[in-house]
């Protein structure tokens, strides 16, 4: 179903939510990062993002989409997204890279089973978690091991990346519904479906943040 | 002469400025650029700069350097520089992403000549231009064409690029002879060739110039 309504609109958002996910990682790497090492790990995870705005925006080239338009409905909500959830320091760089972009890459994976198989291989391929985790997890789980201080600012952090995120989340649905439509199309009739949804959302929303350890 | 002491020190220098300037053309990309179009063409350039940040990295780890250590002593001077020409609109980030790095890279490519060839060959690699000319001479030379009153300003802006770099250069030559010494090796005892030298700077930097239309 290319055909679909919201499948513009679903490569759009996520060709501007990695477009603009390279372009924050590289500001947190160059003024955050401790040390140069991790500026040039937090870098490079900027420049694998760009990787799948390419990918994005190819096939939005080949479905005959302008990448511009496909992506500039979205372009408000993910920029205020970023504005409101500016990292203080490196430690909420590393839990935003993780735990923030990982809850909404959820929600445009669920999006993808409603579509075409080929459309929802690419959105697997480019939300595919290329060492993000691992880069994230050690850094912050040693840093809370080492001041279990620092858990409660953090959990607190975190949840604010989440409430942003369905905020914004939800102004988009209001003037997109073809793309809410994607993620509740399946589920509407379905009211324990539309559970199970909600629960494996917060599942995988838990497991990062037992694996940060906050 | 893979031996000379200032090698680690120019492989080094470039790494820590591809760095930074992947970094910061990231940062002009996601606040300058006028258009999506815009933005991934400047954040596409980026993107080159750390691919040859890579390079240069796996090329002092296998001439057993560390490249944390190999960058440091540059990190303040290049820092101070990308903070004193901090592009105030999208032209001057144009202007500074051709005018400004061509100087830097001018002067990488006299010092890399006084190297083994196959280090002398890595540097010329990460030089290359890769479609940053193109890309800033044609969007700068319609902007000037459209308004004339536009060249004053911006080839200030392009005078104070240069002076920065130079009086960072000299802060960099202060602190380590060695890397100053690949430069004038050659030619400390040749007049002629010094003149030669600073012709050859002179006159790369007034092509780009030029080309802008400024």
């Amino acid at each position: 179903m290319t055909e679909s309504p919201g499948v513009v609109d679903l490569l759009g958002v996520l060709a501007y939510a990695e477009l603009s996910a390279f372009l924050r990682l590289a500001e947190d790497a160059a003024h955050l990062a401790p040390t140069l090492t991790d500026r040039a790990v937090l870098g490079e995870l900027a420049v694998a993002e760009y990787a799948h705005f390419e990918l994005l925006r190819d096939r939005l080239l080949s479905l005959g989409a302008d990448p511009d338009k496909a992506m500039s409905p979205f372009v408000e909500a993910l920029d205020e997204w970023h504005l409101k959830t500016t990292p203080g320091d490196w430690l909420e760089a590393l839990v935003k890279a993780y735990v923030g972009t990982g809850i909404a890459l959820d929600f445009y994976r669920e999006a993808a089973r409603r579509l075409d198989p080929a459309i929802a291989d690419l959105v697997d391929e480019v939300l595919m978690d290329e060492g993000r985790s691992a880069f994230a997890v050690e850094r912050v789980r040693a840093a809370v091991e080492a001041d279990p201080t620092l858990t409660g600012r953090l959990a607190l952090w975190a949840r604010r990346l989440v409430g942003e995120a369905l905020s914004q989340g939800q102004r988009v649905a209001a003037v997109r519904p073809e793309l809410a439509q994607l993620l509740v199309e399946a589920v509407h009739d379905d009211q324990a479906e539309i559970s199970r949804l909600f629960a494996r959302l917060t599942e995988e929303h838990g497991k990062r943040m037992a694996a940060l350890g906050i």
